[in-house]
Formats: C-alpha cells, structure tokens, sequence
C-alpha cells in the first residue's frame, strides 16, 4: 500500500477514530486504526466493539492496500509532522515507512486481516438532526446519566422518537433531564438506549454547525450517526427505559421565578463548604419575596438571599447543591421557574412548553444544624 | 477588625501571597493567610518558613486588628464572590464574617499571635532588575536544576554578582545552564545560591513588565525582593556553589550552525520513540553539509536530515533528547551554534558573547542499534 495526503487532512481523520480506540485492552489490533486504500477512496477505522468510527480522508492512492498501525503511536506521529504532504507505505512484511519532508519514520503494522470491520447495516430508516441541536441536547443531558455499571441502564440516554418529536432522556436514581426537540418530519416511533460513552465521543468529534445534518439510523442492536463523510456505529443498551411519565408531574404547592445567573452562582459559592463526599445539603427557604440560601459545614457557613417571585406557599427544602448546578448550567434562559410540592417531593425545573425538564429529588436536613 | 476592599485587590492579593503556603505540612498555622490592619495598609502575609510572601492591597479600615485565614478556603471565597466591595470583619471570638453584596460567609479565624511573621531584613546592599529580565533568566535556566534533594545545592541556582554582571547557573549533573545579564550599575561582589522553588514562585507572582524593577537585597541567610508592594523573603541554601569555570572550555573539534527550529521539531518528533523512563538516546551524525538525527527503539525508528553550517570534523554522538529540548527552547535565537570536541565530552551550545552557554554531556550508545 502506499498513500500521499496533507497533514491537517490525516491529523482531523485520525483524531476523529481515535474516539473508538479502547484505553485498556487485552486486544493490541484494537489499539490500531486500519487504513484502508483497497478501493477509490482512503478510509480510516477505529473498532472498540461497542462503538466503531470509520472516516474518509482525502488524498490520494498510489499502490492499494490495507494496513493496522498502533493508533497511539501512529497519531502522535502524524501531529508532530511539520505541515505537508505525508507518504505512507507499506511492505510485504508489514512494516510501515511514513515520510514528510526529510523525517522518516519505520514501524511495524498489523496485518488488517485481523482488524474487526464495522457492521453492516441495512438502513430502513434514516432521520435528520442539525449538527447544533444533537450536540446540544447532548450536553444538556448528559451529566446525569450514572457512571456505576450496576444498572447498565442508567448508563444510557433514552432516545424517543414519536410524531416529529425527539425526547432525550436521562436518570441517574436522584433526578431526571428531559429535553424535546422538534425534527423536520413526522418518524417512526422508536425508543431507543443510546450508551453515554458514544454520546460523549459523538460531541466531541461532530463539528456542531446548524446548518449541516446528522443521519440518524438504526436496527436492533446499534445506532448509526453518519456526518462529514463520517460513519459512528454504536451498539445499544438492550432492556426496557425506566417508566419517565409515571414519576413527572403538573401538580405544585409552591413556584418561584428566579434569575438563573445569580442562583447558579449563589449555589456554586455554597459549594466552598461542602468538601468532596460529605453530602452537605444546601437550604433554599422559600419566603415571600426572596430565597434565602444556606449551608453550614464544619468548615463555616454561607447565607445569601436572592429576589425571587413566588406564587404559593412558603417552603425549607435542602438539595444537594450539584444537582441544581449541573441542571441550571445547561439552561440557556436568563430566568428559570422552579415548581415544587413540599420538602420531600421532587422539585421540577422546567420551561412552560415542557421543552426541558429537569426532576431532582431533595434531600432530608436538619433544621437546627 | 474591619476592613472594605474590592475583589479584583482583594484577589490579587491571597493569590500572590499564596505562594507561600505549604502545600503540606503539620502546623495548621503555616495554612493561614495573615490579614493585618493594625497600620495605615492592609497587608497579606503567608510564610511557611523557607518563603515568605508580603503584600499591601488597596482598603479602608474601619477598625484595626489582625487576623489569620485558612488560606485555601480563604481564596476559594474571595474568587467566587462578585465583583463588588468585599468587608472582613472579626469578632472577639476570632469568628471572622466576610460579606459581599447579599452573600454572607462565616468562619472561625486563628489568632494572629500563631502565626510567624516575616524577618527582619538589614539591607545593606539594593540591587535593582527589571521585573523581565529576572523572569526571563529564571525560566532560561530554572529547568536545569536538580528536583532531587540528595545534593541541596543542586535544588537552587547560583546568582553571581560581579562588576555590573549577574551571572545566573543550574546544574544537575548532565548539564549546566548560564545566564549573564547586564545590571544598570556595578553592584559588590556575591555569591548566592537561591532555592529553585522561590525563584519558580517568583515568576508567577511578578507581572514581568519590562519597565518595572525588582530590587534585590540579602543577608547571609536571605534573599529579599521587593516589586509592585510585594516583599519576598526567601532562605539561601548554604554551602559553596560547585566550581563551574573549571568545567567550561572553549576548544572544540567541530562547530555547527542550524536551524534552532528545525533542530528542535525534529528532536521532538523523535521522542514519540522513547518511553518515559528508558534512555534511548537521538543519535547526531554530523557530517559536511547536514546532521542526520536517528533514534530507534522497540516501538518504531525514525530519521531526518538537516542542513546545517559545519567546521572542522564530522562526529556521531549521542543525547538524552530531553536535555536538548530543554536548552534548545529556551534560546529566543533563530539560528544556535554547537560546539563539540568528541563523543565523550560535552557539547556547548552558546552565543558569540558568551550570554548564554548550555553544556550537555553525551551518552553511550551503541552504533550497531
């Protein structure tokens, strides 16, 4: 095999399958990308088994061919390169000369004979989202899924698709981000459990441009996200999501209007007491014309009130401070509404269309500490 | 006490002073920030023995008194707190209540008569650098210095006073790195052996305005400088600095001129083959119009050539990478000038001047690898 391409064309194609590289493996062919120049077009693979990323790259095809490189190694290389054509050959034995400009590098590669291709799939459905919105709705919900395996479920985003709408969901045991959006056309209804790593390494390598679309499709067992000449296989987390709507709720004793800024950082100040693994709650009591916060540790105490308008009845409820933080900060609105029933139900943050709603569960406190 | 100040000041303060507090240690004392307005100026003050930092920030005092901080939770509020007037107020019980806008904190101070205040230093001598050129010549050698405490000497570096000269070295055993500068006036000769950790310090705290001048002054013991209402004092390392001019020579077999640029990716490029902890060294073939750098190992081999202006005989030697990285970077030239006897004696890369001479000594390597 021998290839020629530019540096910044190779160094964005290998950074994007780098993402389906495994950290840890007993398997070293997973450590490698396979380049593949057998037909009209240079491709890039990367396979982890549960998430598989091939890419296409310009350049050109002197000799076709396919090789395995270590991806570490072969990624690092390319990036200190200086900026212009690479060549990158191959011979018999698999040992793999790249070149650029007067630097010559020789390593051994692996046979692509081993190399894992991604799955075939039959496309029977295909469903467009702009770069901007799936980013988006990723990083408005991603934070609480769990990290534990104990319920591979919760480890997962619900994607749900009903009419032309979008439902993301996801849950953790202490709380619940929701968020909708609209698509372009009417879909088959589908839900599916999407693992949070593939999410997490689908923001990171699409572009986010609003103008340029994702294709969504799926059978059974995966989801495919293809973009910029890009193809992002993902197994799915197989069982039945969590029954959301039975836990949500209208009903509310108490609402408050508030200015998310200063609530946010009201909240993320409190924190400066609470050191990591004693699960200090902070104190919202909800008065008639302010919120007054409060958090006591052994460390000291805080206590800031912030003007607020409420309907309803007066409430003392405590929260673990992160949850609110981590809701409020993906919230674009300069001002939220916080709806809740008493100090030991849920309180629900959300928007008048239901367009995001984000459940956090509160916590029990001692009035007197 | 009472004090009013503003953030930005407030800020700027507890992180310069901060420096000076041990990142460990046993006496909780040490950890405090000093607040003093018992004068005319709110000073800050830390010190943990070895470095101690003072600074005046801009404020009112309504009351006067004195007062130590937790310097961690301390500067965590102060960061986080608006951008609005800030009050420090203690009461009898050492209970200290800082306020800003709505948000009010409360935590148990220390008594200030724990906390060990700064020396008092006799200057005899005031020499004055700009605040540039000082950070410059300390990251110009600062790498070289040894991390390891077995030859205490070696932790620090040597300033050299002597006519209108300031000679600054480090040395680890591999290499030596010298720095002269020209001070504004001729100062008394002095040999000071300043830790390698205050001068780290030092960079980060002073602004590095060329314009602005650090006065330097010292006792037997201390270092002081003095910039921006900020007093640094800082112990010397006793014992008499290694014999350097014995090690420096200017006969050389071979004089090469390159690309500083060049040279330095290209000896970057080849560390993708060594691992942390094995010591292969890049191998530089000199000969009449290039310098071939090889390097090889059990992950890959790599070889690039490089035009460069040679004198006298061709040579193959051998380089932890590493240390001509470091020379290498610090070197604001374009062009720099190697100077070499054989494989077994150092190489100097220095200025015609002699401003700056870097010495590496080679490594053994085996020709056949």
């Amino acid at each position: 095999m021998k290839i020629l391409c530019n540096k910044a064309d190779l160094l964005k194609g290998v950074s994007t399958v780098s993402k389906a590289v495994p950290s840890k493996t007993t398997m070293p062919i997973l450590e490698c990308i396979l380049i593949d120049a057998t037909s009209a077009v240079i491709k890039l693979t990367a396979n982890d088994m549960d998430l598989g990323i091939q890419t296409e790259i310009k350049g050109t095809i002197v000799e076709k061919g396919m090789i395995a490189i270590d991806a570490k190694i072969f990624s690092e290389i390319v990036r200190k390169l200086p900026d212009s054509e690479i060549s990158i050959e191959t011979n018999d034995n698999l040992q793999t000369t790249i070149t650029c400009e007067k630097a010559k590098f020789d390593l051994a590669g692996k046979s692509a004979d081993e190399f894992s291709f991604l799955p075939k799939i039959e496309k029977d459905v295909s469903i467009n989202i702009s770069e901007f919105t799936l980013k988006e709705v990723i990083r408005q919900t991603l934070f609480s899924i769990a990290d534990n395996e104990t319920n591979k479920l919760m480890t997962g985003e619900l994607f749900e698709f009903s009419g032309s709408t979008l439902r993301v969901v996801s849950l953790d045991g202490h709380r619940i981000s929701i968020r909708k959006i609209e698509l372009k056309e009417d879909v088959e209804s589908k839900k599916l459990v999407v693992p949070g790593k593939t999410l997490s390494d689908i923001t990171k390598i699409v572009s986010g441009e609003i103008d340029k679309d994702v294709v969504l499709s799926y059978t059974n067992n995966h989801i495919v996200f293809e973009f910029d000449n890009t193809t992002v296989v993902s197994r799915l987390i197989e069982g039945d999501y969590f029954k959301i709507d039975q836990m949500l709720s209208n009903d509310y004793e108490t609402k408050v209007k508030i200015n998310k800024r200063e609530f946010l950082n009201s909240i993320d100040r409190a924190t400066l007491f609470v050191k990591e693994g004693d699960k200090k709650p902070i104190i919202l009591d909800i008065g008639e014309e302010a919120i007054e916060l409060k958090i006591k540790s052994q460390i000291g105490s805080m206590d800031e009130s912030i003007n607020i308008e409420k309907e309803g009845k007066d409430l003392m409820i405590g929260f673990n401070p992160k949850f609110l933080i981590d809701a409020l900060r993906v919230i674009d609105e300069d001002e939220v509404t916080l709806y809740l029933m008493n100090a030991k139900a849920p309180c629900f943050i959300k928007d008048e269309k239901e367009n995001y709603i984000y459940l956090i569960l509160p916590v029990n406190f001692n009035v007197g500490a």
